[in-house]
């Protein structure tokens, strides 16, 4: 299948570029200019990457027409740590998934698939199903997304491309951001520091970025349209997955709970339904929590 | 005060531009390219027209930084009747907002006010109140214009640009495009035709657009912010406003009720709670529905 993924050298997308050249597919990677070396470094085979800024009107098409895409997964969007929630770019970035959508359905591509996010839901609600929680986001970044979806929902129904939409929860594994929670426990106490975390007390829904890569290839190249969490449905309080990092690297001593507060809007619980995923999409996750943090302290130690 | 009006060559803008320049405004109005003579024809004093499409990247913050406005009442969209339900078209109308939004707040613009859709709401509702209808959209039109001003609302909290949304619901008067319901009416019969309507038993809740423009140039010129419906709040069988029509002319044997089928998404009755338009903007209506036909006749006979 000839499968256009772009976001291709960010965290999720360099995953799911890997995991679908593994598949067989014929990968069309998308990558910003800056970061095209470095994803070009291990080039796996049957990936040809393409720099292109989504932003530039003028390249799309051109790109688009060069590659001919079953199938599209559009990752890219900006994700500074932090900045994400409400900085003005989100506007930006529907722009230019609304341009890319139009590029794409006049083309010819049979399915868009596309990453949304579990913060379109109400997070009042605790527990969120594709089924019936409300969507309610708290941040420009939430609202962008599930107006996004909203958008593109109505307009893959007027042409015949195929959508499918996958909300993202937590993640982790090799190659996050550092400033990020995981390597932000790990990274410290690698280099002998001690490591700063919330109370910890908040439950939420992680899942290896590697399990993402593989839900969302499934979701791509599976007949699955509609909106799916992308999730594990296990839920974990943040202690557990700071304890379980010391643990592996027997420092239980390096961690200070409550040393700072949480950025992000802060609700006790947040755990996805995955019964769509399981039984929709036909996908389960391969790792466990535990084993997926021992890898990932592996590949810190090793980059 | 400077105000910037989008689609300014529109049914509504025009009377916008004329209303806010009879209130003594400094008013800066975008017309695009083929509209531009005719706005200029009676150009009302203090009205600087601008020739642009808000789609040219490249120009826009030109423009704006050209009339630094106070306000800006966005109105430019895709209108073609019966097309613009799910035209594409409609995500261009969007990207083009926010990065029209995104020029104003940076260059200082203190207000935002745009267009919205009584198809924002869910229609099964029937009386659509801003403070309790569901808004679950029913076309690509609807979808897009909800979506928006969920970013907008979103993005205009992370500067220091008030945002107000305008809902439009049905509207008539002097200037609508000829294939819209009332000119459908009135046209036929003043050339010696039979009209022929829907039969006419839907309940929708009519605005003359001398008063749309002077409930929009309220919101855009008062303290409001928020959704607001911009309408009658008067229930009106559209088989009332043919026999009006019919009546004034003395044509009551020329209507054909059930002569065509209702091309829009066919619910019994529409209406909107006007409280927050009355109490919040401190507006209500001039122009009754018969006196407003017969103006609206008049207008027709004469061009």
């Amino acid at each position: 299948m000839h499968i256009l993924v772009t976001g291709a050298g960010g965290f999720i997308g360099s995953h799911v570029v890997r995991t679908l050249a593994a598949q067989g597919h014929t990968v069309f990677a998308t990558v910003r200019k800056h970061k095209m070396t470095q994803s070009q470094n291990q080039p796996p085979a049957d990936v040809h990457f393409l720099e292109l800024n989504l932003g530039d009107c003028a390249a799309l098409p051109a790109a688009v027409h060069e590659c001919c895409p079953e199938v599209t997964i559009h990752l890219a969007w900006y994700t500074k740590p932090g900045e994400y929630w409400t900085a003005p770019v989100n506007l930006d970035c529907v722009s230019a998934t609304l341009r890319m959508a139009r590029v794409l359905a006049e083309a010819g591509c049979r399915k868009l698939v596309v990453a949304g996010t579990c913060a379109e839901y109400d997070w009042d609600s605790g527990f969120l199903s594709e089924e019936c929680t409300p969507l309610k986001p708290r941040t420009l970044y939430g609202a962008c997304k599930n107006a996004l979806r909203e958008m593109l929902e109505f307009y893959c129904r007027e042409t015949s491309m195929q959508f499918a939409w996958a909300r993202l929860f937590y993640l982790y594994g090799p190659g996050e951001n550092r400033e990020r929670f995981v390597p932000s426990i790990i990274l410290p106490l690698l280099h002998g520091q001690t490591a700063r975390c919330t109370n910890g007390e908040q439950v939420r829904d992680f899942l290896h970025v590697e399990d993402v890569a593989g839900a969302i290839a499934a979701v791509a190249t599976g007949n699955f349209t509609g909106a799916v969490n992308i999730a594990s449905g296990q839920p974990v309080k943040i202690r557990r997955i700071v304890e379980t990092i010391a643990r592996i690297l027997d420092l239980p001593d390096r961690i200070v709970f409550g040393g700072i507060q949480e950025t992000t809007p802060e609700v006790p619980l947040l755990v996805a339904d995955v019964r769509r995923l399981a039984r929709g999409v036909g996908w389960t996750p391969s790792h466990t929590l535990e084993q997926g943090l021992a890898e990932t302290v592996d590949w810190w130690r090793s980059v």
